[in-house]
């Protein structure tokens, strides 16, 4: 029996992650939930699964909880301190980090240090403090196991030997501007980009996904998890999202993972490795099927240049710019910004911060901090 | 030092596999070869290579041999007593049984008797003897490494629990002549049956690609080394040979192994499991590629379906199968029969066989003769 501490349970990963839960009750068991406010979907998740702990990042919305499961047993907790307390408890053995954002780079670290395996869907925590969170890991000999699917799909490919990877190949749909023209990307509303060809996703991500800094961030995420040079990363167009991510050896073999695009899949994985367990999702069926492949150089997506140039200078530039793309996408979302200025607030934050060690959360807490102030003062500039 | 016999090693395989010892001078070095009767390239190997022992079928060419390198400290064998020799002698370590046809069956149980792991290039040698070659391998705890390039593929997919394996699928080109009509396939020669479209391979494997026999025999190969039930192996059309196979998983996940179609990279992985060795081979670039699948049950293979219910049906019934298809095609090569009347044949053939248990070699030898005399009565008709 694994429990599990889900961050971001009202989420897209983390109800998929309960849906897992569901499918396997006699290996799996909810110890804690935590979400932002959503206290209606959250109260259905407490009354199926029963969790001990559970934590609102909003204190209002844990108030009001608190009354409406008043009859179970189960205490709730708020802000970033209740948070903490679901991955630091002694007794679940993996936490789910579903949640979106550089937020949940602290319940990483901390769920770490208290000894716990992390499943991780939360590629903005290892974008802002890989380093850190990586050497954290290693030092107490905890696993970090990937729940994006290009992640898993590359996890799921690699051989014990890690001395015969060549690279890795990340591929990418492409987004639903795929092509466009400058002059159709400035009409571009929130509606419009939040929907994404081949994944439901939450919004963030989505937008992500449209600008392509969602690959960029994934660049970023690979480079730590795989301890690849940023040479070593490909991005290879795949519209279809079969293929969810290749590794080549350096005998030329190149392993590919494939499925449909359901996140339940890699999510599973995350739980059941290094075993697989059984599941009635749908079956992948290329008959019919056709796969096209294309070299992202030949379309412009400035976010995944400014990812790899970023990536590739470190210290703190990487937590900056995942601070600013926040931000900006949020600002987008709220229609503050225009979808073709998200990239450029975030390359004039970049370019602006004067880049230091990421040794220490306080330091890349700092930079992320101040990044966040620079791009909402270029908003309203 | 790994010291190699090669049976074979005037073919496609046995040249494409002096490559990889070419390149890889510090670890693999050439214990003995053998061939059928080519005294003129395998003198040329024999200069190069500097083997210990050389062994060919034909006697007279093993006379011709002996005299041309009598300058060399070359042992020279001849006969089917000569190949054996090559394979039992105590130095090798590994057996590349490269050689075509059912007459790699003895070998490779004398080979796997004598304590040397196999790299198989011969399928024929599972289709006829499978049960026996596997189970003998498993008493004596030897490894049966597959060369095949669907079956490497399979083989760097599979992951170490058996148990989650959920079936795998064979990639098949199709063929040249994959959706043309009865009049079309009735005009077809030789010269035409040997343009493969994506591999240069043997004549005999050649034909069998274009009649789908090959897919056939290599979904009986994979019965065997992978142990799967026939249910559990799909065939899938994949005109362009990038992905060379792939497996499922129970949770739905499926791996696939992609590359150029370069028979060499199977053979050195045959030769460097469980690691890799760099090579300077031609990488895989997907950018700009189509890759298109489709249902063999679209087509007319009437050899994928003969092969499934031979191999279903098992005993003695492959090997005769096998041996009825060897003497077709060979006297279709010869300009004997015509290309539409090949599996025809073998279906004959297969439907007037007593089917026996197949747990001994005088029994698989026995069927395999009877099959081969009634498919030179029925050419002969």
């Amino acid at each position: 029996m694994k429990r599990l501490t889900i961050l971001g349970s009202t989420g897209s990963i983390g109800t998929q992650t309960l849906d897992i839960v569901r499918q396997n009750p006699e290996q799996l068991e909810v110890f804690a939930l935590a979400a932002g406010k959503n206290v209606q979907e959250i109260e259905l998740q407490a009354r199926e699964f029963k969790p001990r702990i559970i934590g609102l990042m909003e204190e209002k919305a844990a108030r009001e909880l608190k009354q409406r499961v008043a009859d179970l047993d189960i205490e709730v907790v708020s802000g970033m301190e209740g948070l903490l307390r679901t991955v630091t408890d002694e007794v679940p053995d993996t936490v789910v980090t579903a949640i979106s954002g550089r937020i949940g780079l602290e319940p990483t670290l901390e769920a770490l240090k208290a000894g716990k395996d992390i499943a991780l869907a939360n590629k903005e925590t290892l974008v802002a403090g890989g380093d850190l969170v990586m050497r954290t890991a290693q030092r107490l000999g905890r696993t970090i196991l990937p729940v994006d699917s290009e992640h898993s799909a590359i996890f799921q490919c690699l051989e014990e030997d890690p001395r015969t990877l060549d690279k890795i190949i990340l591929t990418a749909s492409g987004g639903p501007f795929r092509g466009w023209s400058e002059e159709q990307l400035q009409e571009v509303t929130p509606e419009r980009a939040l929907q994404h060809p081949n994944w439901a996703m939450g919004a963030k991500i989505t937008i992500d996904s449209a600008t392509m800094m969602n690959k960029g961030l994934e660049v970023i995420e690979a480079h730590h998890l795989f301890h690849m040079e940023y040479d070593q990363i490909e991005v290879l167009i795949h519209p279809q999202s079969v293929i969810h991510s290749m590794v080549q050896y350096c005998d030329g073999s190149v392993l590919a993972q494939c499925g449909r695009p359901d996140m339940r899949l890699p999510i599973q994985y995350a739980l059941t490795y290094p075993t697989r367990w059984p599941n009635p999702f749908e079956r992948l069926d290329l008959r019919g099927k056709t796969l096209t492949f294309f070299d992202p150089e030949d379309y412009d997506f400035p976010a995944l240049k400014l990812a790899y140039a970023c990536g590739k200078r470190g210290g703190t530039l990487p937590a900056v710019m995942n601070a600013a793309n926040e931000v900006a996408v949020h600002a987008f979302l709220a229609r503050r910004v225009a979808y073709l200025e998200i990239i450029g607030l975030v390359d004039k934050v970049c370019s602006e911060h004067d880049v230091l060690d990421a040794t220490d959360l306080e330091t890349i807490l700092n930079a992320d901090h101040w990044a966040r102030i620079r791009t909402e003062e270029l908003i309203h500039g």
